[in-house]
């Protein structure tokens, strides 16, 4: 069985441009077959901003109204995704952009409008994944590039975690390939002391994340991330990593295991 | 040989989202293979002013500096091709939405800065069109819907003619399918007269265009057009028609031929 990598790279490394470019580089070097997803960043939001179009939240997240879909899905299938492929390409690594929509490879089904209703927001799960399709293009050495836009099968966009979005598409792959799922974004990995980057937890499982979260050790941005690296590892995934997008190529960072 | 259909559609199109939906439909309804260009629309201006950046001209022809940069590829790669996309895949249409940097499908040459400096805009030529790639897509029922985005090769995106892409990939592709480029837009076709939407020419011969442009006919916007039509036949297009959108499958245009 061939490995294949799936690397989801965060927003705040795509705020800067030199940290983006020193990762698109590793992530260029790396073996193939292999699949990016990438977050969306600042740029969205000052986007909006800039259009008078209002942020609007609830409990940190975000309410994808019609024309904030709009700008999210110009910023990050439009300019994030278009950079990270040109890099990508100019690196040597043979980058296809996508979206989910793009050959179907990732319906997605509109969150339901209650309790709270978030707009134009796709939840995604591995069984919907158009699994042949990623195949085909990885198997003709293409590496897909995926933005967190998804779509609804009726025509409409939708706006979708991207940390869920790579846990599933890792998840429908580990039929095929044996698949490592790796988080990357700003921090060391997953800290004990959110203040002290060298208080990595190198390796978490189902009941020490019990413990971590009883203690209140990990912070609210971290727990769907682990649940995501969970739900990856129960589905098939081989292995899963979150880690500092600088230590692509390195082992450093948290194993998460089951 | 096989027909493959590449089709453009402008601008003024893609603007009315009634008149573009029932084009997705014609267009989804007709045979395979074929490929989609989509020109940019009035929504990048809209962009461009909401955001501040000032629209600069040379003799009717948009100068892309980087923050225009930025929002043509938001609004061309970002909103409209997936807009496009999502709407085909409902209308049953297993279409990929692409700019010219994914898969290396279409690299291009930034154009010198002498002796009008145009900033970030790529000039294509059918022979730089990554043929294989395409016919790779198309080979397994894929439908490639292009932006006018290309990539230099070294990294960098560039903002490009669509009907210029459009006659670069159909000459590009007739070594390998019997091609036919069809030119949609919001006119009936090439016009005697621009006030008279039945004056429709019904065949151009580059004797017939030569005496045309002779007379100030045609106008100044239908001479490039006319100039990658003839440009396509003569690298081996078989057929190119000019049309309005709502005629996509009618025989209703100008056929250009030499």
């Amino acid at each position: 069985m061939n490995t294949l990598t799936v690397v989801k790279i965060g927003g705040n490394i795509i705020d800067h441009p030199a940290a983006l470019h020193a990762f698109l580089q590793d992530f260029a070097s790396l073996g193939s077959p292999k699949i990016l997803v990438h977050g969306g960043g600042a740029l969205a939001t000052g986007m909006l901003e800039k259009t008078g179009v209002p942020v609007r939240m609830h409990e940190g997240r975000r309410i994808t109204d019609e024309e904030t879909l709009k700008i999210c899905t110009m910023v990050y299938a439009g300019w994030i995704n278009k950079t990270i492929v040109a890099q990508l390409q100019h690196a040597g690594c043979h980058a296809l952009g996508l979206s989910g929509a793009d050959a179907n490879t990732v319906p997605a089904v509109k969150r339901p409008p209650a309790p709270v209703d978030f707009g134009f927001v796709g939840d995604v799960s591995a069984a919907q994944i158009n699994a042949p399709a990623l195949s085909l293009l990885l198997a003709h050495g293409l590496c897909p590039v995926f933005c967190a836009i998804t779509h609804d099968g009726q025509g409409g966009l939708l706006n979708t975690n991207a940390d869920t979005m790579a846990s599933a598409i890792a998840a429908a792959l580990s039929k095929t390939y044996r698949t490592k799922l790796l988080f990357c974004f700003e921090k060391a990995g997953v800290l004990a002391n959110p203040d002290d980057e060298d208080a990595v937890i190198p390796e978490i499982t189902p009941s020490y994340f019990a413990q971590l979260k009883e203690q209140k050790i990990i912070s609210k941005g971290m727990l769907p991330k682990l649940e995501n690296a969970f739900a990856a590892l129960h589905a098939g995934v081989a292995e899963v990593h979150i880690k500092h997008a600088g230590n692509l190529r390195s082992e450093k960072g948290t194993k998460v295991k089951i």
